[in-house]
């Protein structure tokens, strides 16, 4: 029996597992659901052990609960690959505009709704399916490639203890390769994989001026105003065409290449379409790249926030005593988040007239990018698992964030390919969250094709 | 017996009437003092009545009460004299932070401090002395000139009914000069007149973006983010040399004359104390002037307030829906203030970047700069009457802000002169407001002298 027959054959078991999964409401985010995401650990792991995995675990954090199961291949030098996803999820507010219970699994034509479904628990239980599918397929009893699972309980709270987790037991997650199974595709047309992830670090930038709010009738125009610096700073971080003017900036970037860009091209693009999801009425950016490619390819720095002088209601004619503003900067593969930082400081200093105090505060250290090497065996064998389980061409596409995942490259040195076949109109984080069955029947197919597809060209 | 023989013999009964009128808590902008008010402006009716002016009104606005009193010269030929000041006093808030009780007026030296002492009760009531020592000096029992005095009492909370009280009594307010006793001099050892006062006009600036604040990882870098837009537009609003690039803002500008530069270049300006007054670790501005230049005798622009996006704690990565600035522009004479707020407009559009809607709010009409005229025989007449007062050479200031002086003028059609024995250590708005006795006996005198100058000058 193929993976596709076999995965047919157990579309309706997969889908009452999943029935069951998702009526845990695992909302990290929420201490009056920690004990609902415990119970989802639970949940997976049995699930898991039924599914085969001859090592199942819960593993405690400070904070909740990852799963972490492995099956090892027959072949013990046959390559180690690990599957990344979570089983926590978002929180449903408004709860109001659900048009069905969000833990109340509800299908309706070839979607699936629930809080979870897409984000991420449909993704993470077609590996399961996948692995049988892959067992079916080859007649052995045990899979192609040994599988580790880790699926993360607070990954929609901010993944706060999952780097330490990952540390301390780094020796049971050693893997030649991550499988992330989080992220989307173009369309359920254009089936396509995430090839890279932007970093950030953010910043809060402090001017300070007079000691105190000065009459402007009396000191106007004859004493630095903090707000017009923190203009003229902010100002100059782009320059005519975009550019970012941080000294050091695009030091290392590591450019798309050609085939990239070109398949970025590709894809079935509607800027009018994309407008309206943006809300905005103009599209604005680096010159010399696509609305995608300025937000998938290119690093940024936007302005989140900014207050200074009088903000309440009338008029005050004053000389503000300070200004302030918080800077995010996206990252691409290549920069270095404490570089990048150095360069910040350096632009704010270099742009704070006499007679100003400045002051700079990062939020922490950053968060570097993460992309797929588009060159290597994983990554096309990853791309040909979907092809044959879809039929068709698999385009590329990148994230303009991220979660834990480029923590995931570095702590466990591995290279990242994305598997992942949710969509942007599932509307994950958003009441009304769906999934597309037939989609994560798809997914399923792709993971036992890339089992054997790694074992092969291992 | 000469004026200052007159005002040094009647010096006690001066200071037991003022005394008397600073117990008066004439607090305008607290509505629990506004029968205080009422009391002030009568105990001045009648102390004007007894002073000798034949005709004392008390004329009620929809908010408070203004006295008016007019005295004819002999000769119905002589010029007209208008004389402006108000009878109501600032809060006393922090009351704690008063060495005595801000309406119990204690002499410490030649120092008499109350609420109210300099600005503006001890001014007006210079005036009195003043005039019973011109009629002293002459003989006769009329002033040479005819003098009108005209004594609000809603200053110090924005002289909201002034104007239209003005434009009601136009005809009883008929003058050919108006004498404005409510500024500083230099200092005690300096005297000074103030001859001009900048105007203002403000603005709220609003610019709109996308419906909603956007996460910046999904649309960072290719949207227009109204707070880049905003810094982008603001530190616009002055070139390289600090001149300000709204169009046509110049236009019409009076340049002071190589005359008041020089006097103005005369002051002993001391800029190290000065910055320590405007709490500033630097000076800042426009090319080519010097400090004092750039508060008395140039428009500026000036940013007072600005907000937009994320501003608590902790970082929020978006691309905010909107940006907002409060900008204030102080006007020189010569500027129109409609004309200014038609610039600011057109500037504003110019620098509204596609995708983005832009809005101005002013927050009214604005108000245009005065200025003596320094040529003229009234302005002579003030400054030699000074002369004569302070027995030293009388230099020139002029204020960085004002109050309804540009009103005076215009709905009166009187060119202004200021004559005033302030001081800008006088605390004026603040805890232990003071003024120099002997100032105030300076002040009668160059009243007294000021009627005779104007009346042989014209
Ligand atoms: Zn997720
Ligand atoms: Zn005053």
């Amino acid at each position: 029996m193929d993976a596709r027959a076999y995965i047919e054959a157990h579309r309706e078991e997969f889908l009452s597992s999943l029935d069951e999964w998702l009526r845990i409401p695992s909302i990290s985010a929420e201490p009056e659901h920690h004990e609902d995401v415990r119970a989802s650990a639970d949940w997976l792991a049995d699930h898991l052990r039924a599914t085969g995995f001859p090592t199942v675990e819960v593993w405690q954090t400070p904070g909740l609960p990852s799963v972490f199961a492995e099956w090892p291949a027959a072949d013990p030098d046959a390559p180690t690959v690990l599957v990344y996803g979570h089983h926590d999820v978002q929180p449903v507010d408004p709860v109001e505009a659900w048009e069905t219970e969000p833990f109340t699994p509800t299908l309706r034509g070839t979607s699936l709704y629930a809080r979870g479904a897409s984000d991420d628990k449909g993704q993470v239980l077609f590996h399961a399916l996948g692995v049988r599918a892959a067992l079916a397929a080859s007649g052995a009893d045990a899979p192609p490639v040994t599988i580790k699972m880790l699926i993360e309980g607070e990954e929609e709270s901010g993944s706060v203890h999952f780097p330490d987790l990952m540390r301390e037991r780094r020796d049971r997650l050693d893997c030649d390769t991550a499988v992330i199974s989080d992220t989307t595709m173009w369309s359920a047309d254009v089936p396509s994989m995430c090839v890279g992830m932007r970093g950030v670090t953010d910043v809060q930038i402090d001017l300070h001026g007079p000691d105190r709010d000065l009459h402007s009738g009396s000191f106007g125009g004859a004493v630095p105003n903090p707000l017009q610096a923190m203009s003229d700073l902010l100002s100059a971080l782009h320059d005519d065409d975009n550019h970012i003017t941080v000294p050091g900036f695009y030091d290392g970037v590591v450019e798309a290449t050609d085939e990239e860009r070109e398949l970025i091209a590709r894809l079935p693009f509607d800027e009018k379409e994309w407008l309206s999801t943006a809300a905005s009425a103009a599209t604005w950016g680096e010159k010399g790249y696509s609305t995608l490619e300025r937000v998938w390819l290119r690093p940024t720095a936007e302005i989140n926030g900014m207050w200074g002088g009088h903000i309440g209601e009338g008029r005050k004619t004053i000389v503000p005593a300070s200004a302030h503003a918080k800077v995010s900067f996206r990252l691409v593969p290549g920069q270095d988040p404490v570089k990048v930082q150095q360069g910040v400081q350096e632009f704010v200093e270099a742009h704070t007239p006499a007679g100003l105090r400045a002051g700079t505060d990062f939020s922490g250290p950053g968060t570097r990018a993460c992309a797929s090497d588009l060159s290597s065996p994983t990554l096309k064998a990853a791309r040909s698992a979907m092809e044959q389980a879809f039929g068709k061409e698999v385009l590329f596409t990148r994230e303009g964030g991220s979660g834990p995942e480029a923590d995931i490259a570095e702590i466990l040195d591995a290279p990242l390919v994305f598997v992942a076949v949710g969509l942007d109109e599932d509307r994950i984080h958003a009441p009304n969250e769906k999934v597309e069955v037939p989609l994560l029947l798809k997914g399923a197919e792709s993971a036992a094709h890339l089992w054997r597809e790694l074992a092969e060209r291992s």
